[in-house]
This record gives C-alpha cells, sequence and structure tokens, in this order.
C-alpha cells in the first residue's frame, strides 16, 4: 500500500486542511494519507486550543487514515528540529512522499535550496553564528541573512512560514537519507497570519483561533468541516479553548520561585534570556503584558513562546529525551490495516499502552499532557495520557 | 534600658497576646519589650493570614516597641531551627530575657531539662536517628522518645507545643552562650489547637483564624484589641486572607512539572517522600484532599506544610543562606530610641534599605514576599519587600 506523510498540528482541522488532504490523495495516489501533529502544545510555543485526542478524531473524521503525535521534544522546537523530528516518524512508516503546502508551490525549488544549503552545511552554521553574534538579529533574521549571502540566487522566498517549514522537511529527508518524494501544493486565499477571514470557505488556522477564543462557535462553522464543527461545539459545553492567558499566573509563579542557575539548565536558555523573563514576569500582570516586555528584534515572538514554554514544562536540557516513538492517536479501518501490515519493519519503538512502554521514552509526553490538564475547566483530564485509547473510525 | 524578647507569629495578633506582652513587661521589668516576627510564611509550613507588615503593625500598635522579622530559612522550619535564629537575633539586639508562654510555667524545669540534654547531645541526636531508622515515627515522636530515654526524670512534658517552643529557646540560648535569662508565663484559658473560643476574651490563634477564613470578622471582635480589629477591617475590604488554598494551585503543577531529582535537591526532602507527594498532586482536587493522601503516622500535618512549602518557594537545599540578619518590621519611639542607642554594635547585618543590602542575605525572603503575593487579590503587593517603609508608631 502506498502511503503518503503530512506534517500537521490541526489547531483546529478546517477546510484548508481538507483541502490539503485531498490534494494530497489525488496528486501522490497513496492510498494511506498519515499525519503526524504536534500534541498538546505546538510548534510556536502556545498551548492548542484542544486536546490532542479530539484533534486526532477531527482528522480521522475528515479522511486521515493515521494521526500520529510528535513528542514534545521535537513539536515545540524551531522548524529544523519540529521538522526532523516529524520526518523520521514518516519515514519510519514507511511513507514514499510528503506532501506540503506552500507559499511557493514548486517541489523542485526545494530539493534545490536544501541541496545547496546541505552541501556547505559548517559555512551555512558559521554565518547563522556570526549573524547572532551581532546581538541585534532575531535567529530567523540570522539564518534569513546566512541563506541569502551563500545562495544568493534561490528561487525559494524563504521568509514565508510555509516555505521556511518546507524547505526544512526537504533539508530533514536529505540528511536522514531517507528515500522520500517532496511534494507541495500552493497555499490557497488565506495567508499565514491572516486574522480575519478572506475567503468564503477558507480561513487561517489563526482567524479561526480568534473566533473560537472569543467563543464564537457560529462564525467558524462555513470554515470547517461539520465533522469538526460537531467536536469543536461538543467540547466547549464542557471546556474553554485553552490558551496562554490560562498557564500565565504558572508561568509567572515559575519564573518568580526559580532561581538564575535552575533557569539557565532549561532548553533554550541562553544570553541572560531568563533574567528579561524574571524582571517581566514580577511587573506583568498578563501574558499579553509579558510579551510586550519582552518581545524585542533579536526575540521574536515565537522565540519567547518557546522558552517561555520551555520553562513552564521545567525541561531541562539535560532531560530531554533522546529518542523519536511512533504514538498512535487516531486511525481509520485504512489506518489499522496499514499499521498491523509494516507493524514489524517499523525501527522507532511503537507505543501503544503506557505498562508496556520505556518510561524514559514517554515521561516526557506524559508530564506535557498532565501540565496541558492544568488549564482551569481542563483538570479531569488528567492522566488522561495512555489512558485514552486511540480514536478508531471504522467504515 | 533593659529590653526583654518575645518569639511570635502573630497570626494574628489577639488578646492572648496582649496578656503576653503586658506579662512580659510586668515581670521582667523591661523598658523595651522586642519580638521577633515570622514573615509571609509561619513555623507550621502555612502562609501567613496577612502580611508581615500589617502584623508588625497589630504588634505595634499594641505595645511593641521594635518588631524583627525572623528570615525564612529559620521561620518555616521545625522548632530547633526557629528557636535558633530567634534567638540569635533577640540575643544580637541585646535582650536580657526572653519571656515566652508555656503549658508549664515555670522557667527552672525548662533550663534543667536544657541543661540535660546539652550534656549528652551526642547520645540524644543518636538516639532520635534510631528511633527515626524505624521508619514508623515522626521526628516528633522519634525526639520525644529519645528524650524519655535519656531523661526520664524531666519535670516538663515535652509534648506540648508551648513546652517544646521554650525548650528549644532555651537549649538555643545555652548551645549559643548568650548571657540570656528564661522566663515563662503559664498560657490562660486557650489551649493551642482549640478550634472554638473558651473564654470571654482568649481565644487560640487557630480558632480566631478559622473564623476569619470564614470572613466572619464579627465573631473575632471580642478575642482581638481594637487595634488589632481596625487592621483586620481595612484589610479585609481588599484582600482575602490567605490560606493554603490559595497556594494548592501553584503547588500542584510544581509538583507535576518538577523531576524527581529537581525535588531531591530541595530542603526536607528525604526517603522518597517526593514520589509520594507527586503521586498525591496528580490525584488530589484540593489542598485538604492532597493532606489526606499525604499524612500518616510517619509523616505529620506539619511535616508535610513544611515540605510542601520548601517545594513551592523552590528551596534548594544548596541555595540555604547560611547567615542571619536583623530586619526591622515596624518600631515604636522606644524602639526607635534603643535601636539608635545599639546600633553600633549589633553583631548581625542590620537591613533597612534593598539598595544598601548584600543581595545574598535577603534574596530568599524577598523570593518568599514574591511568592507569598501570588495569592489571589494579593498581587499588587509583589515586590514590596524592602519598598514598604517600617511602621513607625510616635507617641
Amino acid at each position: 500500500m502506498k502511503a503518503t506523510g503530512l506534517i500537521v498540528e490541526y489547531n483546529p482541522f478546517h477546510n484548508g486542511h481538507l483541502l490539503h488532504l485531498n490534494e494530497a490523495k489525488k496528486q501522490t495516489g497513496a492510498e494511506v494519507i498519515i499525519a503526524v501533529m504536534s500534541g498538546s502544545f505546538l510548534q510556536r510555543g502556545e498551548p492548542a486550543l484542544l486536546p490532542k485526542w479530539e484533534r486526532a478524531k477531527m482528522a480521522v473524521d475528515a479522511g486521515l487514515d493515521l494521526v500520529v503525535e510528535l513528542p514534545f521534544h521535537f513539536a515545540t522546537q524551531q522548524a529544523a528540529i519540529f521538522a526532523n523530528g516529524a520526518v523520521e516518524i514518516l519515514a519510519a512508516l514507511g511513507v514514499s512522499s510528503i506532501f506540503f503546502g506552500s507559499e511557493n508551490g514548486d517541489a523542485k525549488s526545494f530539493s534545490k535550496a536544501a541541496s545547496v544549503i546541505s552541501g556547505q552545511n559548517d559555512a551555512f552554521k558559521a554565518a547563522i553564528r556570526r549573524y547572532l553574534d551581532d546581538k541585534t538579529h532575531s535567529y530567523a533574521t540570522a539564518w534569513n541573512l546566512a541563506i541569502r549571502e551563500l545562495a544568493p540566487d534561490l528561487a525559494l522566498d524563504l521568509t514565508q512560514p510555509n516555505n521556511i517549514l518546507g524547505f526544512h522537511y526537504t533539508l530533514a529527508a536529505v540528511s536522514q537519507q531517507v528515500p522520500i518524494t517532496m511534494a507541495t501544493m500552493k497555499r490557497q486565499n488565506a495567508a499565514y497570519h491572516d486574522h480575519s477571514p478572506s475567503h468564503q470557505s477558507i480561513a487561517s488556522a489563526t482567524a479561526i483561533r480568534h473566533m473560537l477564543l472569543k467563543d464564537d462557535l457560529a462564525a467558524v462553522s462555513q470554515y470547517v468541516p461539520e465533522t469538526t464543527f460537531r467536536i469543536l461545539q461538543n467540547y466547549q459545553q464542557t471546556h474553554n479553548f485553552a490558551s496562554w492567558h490560562h498557564f500565565w499566573p504558572l508561568l509567572k509563579y515559575q519564573l518568580i520561585t526559580a532561581s538564575t542557575e535552575q533557569l539557565q539548565q532549561i532548553r533554550g536558555i541562553t544570553e541572560g534570556i531568563e533574567n528579561r523573563l524574571q524582571k517581566a514576569a514580577l511587573h506583568a500582570d498578563n501574558f499579553e503584558d509579558f510579551l510586550v516586555q519582552t518581545v524585542t528584534k533579536r526575540y521574536s515572538k515565537s522565540r519567547i513562546h518557546r522558552t517561555a514554554l520551555q520553562i513552564l514544562m521545567q525541561q531541562q536540557e539535560a532531560e530531554v529525551p533522546s529518542q523519536n516513538y511512533i504514538r498512535i492517536l487516531g486511525m481509520s479501518a485504512t489506518g489499522q490495516r496499514y499499521l498491523n501490515h509494516i507493524k514489524k519493519e517499523i525501527p522507532l519503538p511503537l507505543v501503544s499502552t503506557m505498562s508496556k512502554a520505556n518510561p524514559a521514552l514517554i515521561q516526557n509526553d506524559i508530564r506535557a499532557t498532565q501540565l496541558y490538564s492544568l488549564a482551569p475547566t481542563l483538570s479531569d483530564q488528567i492522566q488522561r495520557d495512555f489512558q485514552t485509547p486511540i480514536y478508531r473510525k471504522n467504515p
């Protein structure tokens, strides 16, 4: 059975994602579509609106065959690490291609860029470091300046968020030397960061999240499949959609009581950023205020989000898990058949029940779920991780 | 000027405390009465009902001349450590006696007990350790069994809370070799733990706290001086009286996200108690529930309270300050005159303004105040430490 892979967050699953899914089926001719998806916390360092199990259900109900969780230590990091974790999982699950949305739409331009950069890896890293040493550039800017310096003629605009991700997927496949083809479609209608919907049935996930955080579920209905809408509706009856707002009191507490030395052990804490964050925590009344006091040209909003999340999670650099694993969140009958078929050849640990799993492998993700469960009104879900069954959709 | 010292918590200052203060003046003939008082958190590992500045004001308004803070690392520990810190401060301030309430009422029985125990210190410690090794006794029980074994004929009942404290004050003065006389009065009417008042004008602080936490201020009025009542009344208009209830969400978060290795660095974490606490945090819905799941014969409620507080504060064993210091919270005109008189001879650092203080000395108490300020509706007080002026009462 031919399988293709998508790398997603589905926060929440909307019509643009459905388009992407259908296009993946059409263009690759795959019989099995596998999504690797962030768990409770996302690539931009934010809590997901709703739990990973709900989001996996949306995906399977919309036609995905297998939804696999990207572990926290990959999912909440910058594009290169995020992509490496996701590509490793998809490769282990035997996909022959990865299909992603981009602003560019031309797979060849990604391969070209990846081979140019991977061919001069050391020079590239040195150039990034040189720009960072200025202490005026964010990592993203330094990265871009380095690209432009080493490969001035690229046909790919690497300031566009989905182009950046696509580039990193391609680079990860090259550096992991896995036989995976890259395929891409041009994103339709909604720019990544658009806050207001710009088309009758497609809106950016950002715009949809804004509506949901205002509890305006009705406004969302035209932009999401009916299956998603029903799940959102049910969920909202007993829960708030989560945001940093809910975790702010815990972050503030953590920044106030942790010593500087402790904070310096946290993943992503460099260059004295801990002092900036601690000072802001004392004076800020809410998370927005905290961002106003910490975001600068050098420290982007995503960087602050991600660093704050690692602090909230007390993710010590020395404790970051070293291994990837496969964790199924949901599957269709086809997905189940496919999984049974390839099960014995998967080169990564396949974790389905907690009791049989290596604790060192899953402890970090259990902790992330427990942390996520502390958002008000979500507390009944604590410890649901590895006790919540895989969502199975039968035909 | 002759000075006598009291060791107090004043949570809040009530008629029993007033009796104690007046008796101290009468029995010792001192012109200056100095209280060393716990700060934001108390000896039994609980947050104070209201901030230290409010409590210092109650004390000065009721007739105390000088109120000095006992630093967090002494104030929130078992009786021996608490007493050592307090006696060191009072000795530095030149008191000629310490006057305490006890169930016994006879100062000589305390001196006798202290000299018997300090004369066989090593045997005493070994006996405590032997009883603790059973893993069935709490520290308090082991301590008592050791006393009974080594000094079976003591005229002092060392199972009574105020006798225990008085004994430790006496022992601290003996071991610090300071020229301080011990004087005591028999406590009147209200037993230490009484939950309901038993006399027309005297009630235990525990009973008073119960009334205040139920916001029943009217019920309190007959048991506290009018000066206290007015302060409580003003405070209540804009604040909640603090309790563990307010800090429970932060404790739960901390126990969920800290690694076992991190918890093992915390002061007071021994014998794997961290596992017990972490497990309970996952399942408990509130602090009461947490206590039900953790308190045993071996781990008393006070032990759990104190350990939980050290975790909440992230007080690492390696970070515990090594030095004591003098921090004035409030004073009368007499107190100020006395302080000016002895200022140059105080053998401990006298800290009055943050900018001039050694940060290593005060950092821990600043953190405790910031932590205390996280109790809901107290947040406007964050960072007030060292920015709140000393309360001065002029005649």
